[in-house]
């Protein structure tokens, strides 16, 4: 079977400096992958070398470009001829199976859910992505597609997380906590002790409130939050990450007797990264939309911008929208 | 001049194994702290070792321990006899400057505000807690003493922070941001849209939004968000924290080789962890009420306890609640 991308490659903080080297590398390990490179022709073509002739590869052109930090109201209204929504026009119109772009996250959400409509019995689209943890991983939205969620909402994201991680690792009834700032049934607020409420009754493997601790530590498949929350743990953990690993880097600079250290650490700080590598979790799917569209950090480099693509051609060979369309299709209210 | 803290000496996961030596070493490090070791007076004498003959330090009797999980209510109701509450009592009879507890969060605050109540001009509590950076720290709150907070509410967090940074560091305008999930003055709930105009509209020092990332990375001296948002920025920062550590340690202790270069490194991890040693940070105030209680993490060791028995000694030596008692008299609505 054929995975037919169409990759936004203008956006991001670095264009295509690095979705080019990007696509290269996603190609490199997938024979079955084609891609329609949307963007400046000339541009893409100037960087594209040994992969100008190659049959899996596809100029889509498109003059415009969505400003990293451009209202999404703006990008709408105003960028019709954009890579980004070209991409995700090449979705609606069949032409692709999926999109991925690096854009501004409010842009690319508001011209996806324009363009593509909500999945029928999805009320709000959701951000989600995979996490690390030190021997597994664990799934959790909304990363920031919505500011606040009702109870009902936050039922809908926890139901098509479950669609979602049925369809791309084939656990039947993964297991799902509400992210609270305690774990007795007391805590929270009203929002969320009602939203507990809904869980229960709902016939997905509830175990309960998670905390935050347990994003990186815990055992739940699964973590639904509102995008706020979400938004925030998201940051916070980067922000921590890249502040230890500036704090290591000094201290294993810091002279001939430290540099000697870090030479001997290499084999053990390459392991700790592969396993600990943000890189390897880029690219979130932007969930509930009538269309899969998957989301690459705006800071990605190359190697964690291919990850996005993996992320994208796994939602596909998966057939993730067919399975949420057809654990949706059956009721208004999302109920599966 | 001496400083007298009631300490309560049965709280946190571990009780007096913890509070016990934090004790010595804080006493070992000041000559004019004072403490009133609260809880149960046999136990404690039989762990005090060779500080029982110390005039510094004085047992006040209370038979009853609050359990770590049990509800704020409960605690406030049926455990007047407990350590903490004793601990509290004393701040109240005025007997010390400040009390410590590592007991837990949500029967702390509910007894601390019952028996000390807020101070004049203040309508809700906030913990505040400082978080390092790579060569700084930040003041965060709220923490999780509201799970929600209007926008009147989250400018006097704000307000209070600014007293307490100028109180205890002597920085006369102290930066602060109010945490979003983005940047640009489109983003954000209403709430915070709204809390916004109110730092735009006071006299602070308010540079806008800041985002998670900006906790462990940013520059701004005091970020202020709501309970819910705080709590989990902590939580997820201290799991992903202990994942990344646990990771490390697995891939030091692999092999013979891999031993080597952790013999090696010694003296580096020994120098990174003391820069983000989060146990240098241990010690939350309670900030708002009318008195000095300091939250200890329930996990501490004895070296983050004794951290957090230094917050409460720089927040008496510095005149922390004088300086937000005069900031605040002037009126109802808490606008200094």
């Amino acid at each position: 079977m054929t995975v037919t991308l169409a990759v936004d490659m203008m956006g991001g903080d670095k264009g295509l400096a690095v979705t080019a080297p990007g696509i290269r590398r996603a190609l490199q390990n997938y024979s079955n992958l084609h891609c329609l490179l949307v963007g400046r022709q000339t541009d893409i073509v100037s960087l594209l070398g040994d992969l100008s002739g190659n049959p899996n590869v596809e100029i889509v052109q498109a003059a415009e470009v969505v400003d990293m930090h451009e209202s999404p109201a703006t990008a709408l209204r105003s960028k019709k001829n954009s890579s980004m929504r070209v991409a995700i026009n090449l979705v609606a119109e069949g032409r692709a199976d999926a999109c991925v772009s690096a854009g501004n996250t409010g842009a690319l959400m508001a011209t996806a859910r324009f363009v593509l409509r909500m999945l029928p019995g999805v009320d709000r689209p959701a951000i989600i992505s995979a996490l690390p943890r030190a021997d597994s991983h664990v799934h959790m939205l909304d990363l920031g597609a919505n500011v606040d969620s009702s109870p009902e909402i936050l039922l809908q994201f926890g139901l098509m997380a479950v669609s979602m991680v049925r369809s791309l690792e084939h656990v039947q009834q993964p297991t799902i906590g509400l992210l609270n700032v305690g774990s007795e049934d007391i805590k929270g607020s009203e929002i969320i002790k009602r939203a507990a409420d809904l869980f229960k009754a709902s016939e997905i493997n509830y175990v309960g409130y998670v905390e935050g601790d347990d994003i990186f530590q815990g055992e739940v498949d699964i973590i639904v939050c509102d995008g706020f929350a979400g938004n925030v743990a998201l940051k916070t953990s980067e922000g921590l990450a890249q502040m230890l690993v500036k704090v290591m880097r000094e201290e294993y600079t810091r002279n001939l007797w430290t540099r000697l250290a870090a030479f001997l650490s290499i084999p053990v700080l390459r392991s700790f990264r592969a396993r600990v590598d943000h890189r390897r979790y880029n690219g979130a799917v932007l969930l509930g939309l009538n269309g899969t569209v998957v989301k690459s950090h705006g800071g990605a480099d190359s190697f964690a911008f291919s990850h996005a693509i993996e992320v994208a051609r796994e939602a596909v060979e998966n057939k993730l929208l067919q399975r949420l369309r057809a654990d949706f299709s059956g009721s208004e209210t999302g109920k599966v």
